[in-house]
């Protein structure tokens, strides 16, 4: 495939359908929809449409049916099992006017899979050996049931077994290069993303406006999350260029100052690791109410060892008193759940770790919590130890409790990742 | 609406369509799914299906064109914000034949919302106080846009809000409700769900065949997670009934022994929190190489801090020798990934915290590691301190490193679990 110095939009219409009672009824995320979409819009594709269906027979052949007249590629996910109830391969074979054709050699892949993890291969795994005729296995190097590869009516059908952790693998190993091979997804991003924090969608959207007027060739879309608003600049035809799109963000992460994340995806724990590193400073963590999450969230942060010392998880105040060293005095005048305790545990972290930087969060999400005294639920207090200072900060996140602990763990990393700015400029720092 | 003894499948047909390109790019996890699949599943509805598509103005039409033509009721997600590409409102207003029409009590709701967290409305928030003519608003508690509800054409059309936070509450509190008064919804669950840990799909459904062969109006499901099987029954016609999935059920617990984790969702650190707490008895973790994700597990059991003492996170070795105070010379001589540091650590995390059992993990999922020595990529060792003893076991996980470490966590867990009922049984505990 030739190169072009920008990317535009690919023309070929991809459409996904991910199979599975279990996702129509809650039972499971459907992660494949989030990782396949942005594997592809890397490669400046865009996901045209995902529909999920139940595992009934009719309704995979009329979904696949509709798809495949509309689509130049179709992917399908799940319901290549051996159970009774993994109908996929079947299905799609007979609308497709294809055999299923009993393949030896993906019959030994299998066996050999059940030989290494030490589990016997029931005859019921014998199904997954099957294969439309004209179409080709592709290999699952983490499960028994393989990948399928169909072309025909110059269209692509590719079907994935529904486990991620062997879906994810084989669709970025082999399915992505047999795509680029085929000229159906190229390289390149074909969007800039500015990730902002600490402003709403509506101010930001204010905000920017006399730059965006500037861009008129730009298409512009938003999105929120709980922690963060991206702004998302492509090109709005061919005559518009990435360049322009990076012309209109420099601009705009200038114009925002800290409210600017970052362009791209990064997280906030990455940014503060980031920043950490080039400071050569640590952080340890103390938190309870959020049990863990604060410290999960370097997990995946490239490096974290070097920045992030460890976190002490309390979620009783025997572990606050024995492990970090609260005194018990202060829990008992002020509370687990108060401006002191988290200022006393932020230090405690960061004394008991031997690192720089302490952060921690002390909070009542909700359920039964003795240490909230009288604090309504969803109170919680961030602590930040730093070299130059340790405070706290009050939170109030009414709500579910699994968005307010996440709503607190962000708070407190942007608390840092905003010192952590304002300490490496020449000025001394205040928080 | 007459209560019946057993539910049957509520007849009225449920869409959901799903807005938003930051689904399609993969930016955004699609938890509107899970989450209203759910709630409806709870009530005796699945979800006929969800599509996810892109914001175009386009797309929006043809689609609620087609879900409009063929449900009874149809659910939007997104696109009701403040900035220029929420259209949903005005596109499906438009296939309605319904005129917008400004709604000054919506307006001063959300002016008291910005007025209550301290921020500007911004005149573009002014949008979302439109509402179709013959719809109306369904109050936003945790945000600005407010829901709307449509009765036309015998059909129900419900649109919410993006943000979670906001679209969850909503949905449960004043939606759910509003649905069964119509009799769209049923109280009562429409199956029976049989949580399986540490036998493959294919083993199970071999091994509970012969229970099933005698339950033939019972529909059978499987859903393969990482780390467990479910088994879902549900009456096949009229003529069954749950009390006959309840009783091959049981069948089926007594059968699969150790390997039956719950009827029901109940997650392996609930069922831990269950056992602990019948127990008396009390458990802290140490760990690293999964950075909190097994102490986080606990979070959201109910209850936990009486049986959760808290956990020890180490990102370097470091953290392990200070905090939970384990030998150097121990690290050094067999590594921070070893059966002895492993077996140390929940021994030393008991201990540090007071409690019955200790558990750890310690790993090597892949990316920088000084202490996994000449391990493979997907090392990890998990130790397991008790009444009765302290023993370590060493697990392989190849394979991408957040699925690694969600599968040592969760076998951490399991170990645990097994132990704790077999110390509740007369005889003495073996590991």
């Amino acid at each position: 495939m030739a190169t072009k110095p920008e990317p535009t939009k690919a023309r070929a219409r991809f459409e996904l359908i991910t199979l599975g009672n279990e996702l129509l009824l809650g039972l499971t995320q459907n992660g494949h929809l989030s990782f396949i979409g942005a594997e592809l819009a890397r490669y400046g594709v865009e996901l045209s449409r995902n529909v999920t269906i139940t595992d009934s027979a009719d309704e995979i052949a009329r979904q696949f049916r509709e798809s495949w007249a509309r689509a130049d590629v179709v992917i399908t996910t799940g319901g290549l099992g051996p159970t009774s109830d993994d109908r996929t391969r079947e299905v799609i074979a007979e609308v497709l006017g294809q055999e299923l054709v009993f393949d030896p050699v993906i019959e030994a892949a299998i066996a050999d899979r059940f030989a290494r993890i030490n589990r016997k291969m029931t005859a019921n795994n014998r199904k997954q050996a099957f294969r439309p005729a004209r179409g080709e296995a592709i290999e699952n190097r983490f499960g028994t049931a393989p990948g399928l590869w169909v072309e025909q009516d110059g269209r692509v059908l590719v079907m994935l077994p529904g486990p991620p952790s062997e879906l994810q693998p084989m669709f970025s190993d082999q399915v992505m290069p047999r795509l680029a091979r085929l000229g159906l997804v190229r390289e390149g991003v074909g969007y800039v993303q500015i990730r902002t924090v600490g402003v709403g969608e509506s101010s930001l959207e204010t905000e920017i406006l006399p730059v965006l007027e500037r861009y008129a060739d730009l298409e512009v879309a938003y999105c929120a999350h709980q922690w963060a608003v991206d702004v998302r600049l492509s090109p709005k035809d061919a005559g518009a260029t990435l360049a322009r799109a990076n012309a209109a963000a420099a601009e705009i992460a200038s114009l925002l100052g800290e409210n600017f994340l970052c362009l791209g995806h990064d997280t906030l724990a990455k940014t503060v690791g980031d920043l950490l590193r080039a400071a050569e400073k640590r952080v340890a963590v103390g938190e309870s109410g959020t049990g863990g999450l604060l410290s999960h969230s370097f997990t995946g942060v490239k490096g974290c060892g070097r920045v992030f010392a460890g976190g002490v998880v309390c979620y009783c105040n025997d572990t606050k008193i024995h492990l970090l060293d609260i005194p018990e005095c202060l829990m008992k005048q002020h509370g687990a759940v108060s401006a002191e305790c988290a200022v006393a545990m932020a230090t405690a972290a960061a004394e008991q770790m031997i690192a720089d930087y302490g952060l921690s969060v002390t909070g009542y999400a909700g359920g039964d919590c003795s240490g909230a005294k009288d604090l309504p639920k969803g109170s919680f207090f961030i602590g930040l130890h730093t070299p130059h200072g340790a405070w706290s900060k009050r939170l109030n996140y009414p709500g579910m409790p699994v968005a307010a602990q996440s709503r607190a763990v962000m708070a407190a990393l942007d608390w840092l990742r905003r010192d952590l700015i304002r300490a490496a400029r020449p000025a001394a720092a205040e928080a």
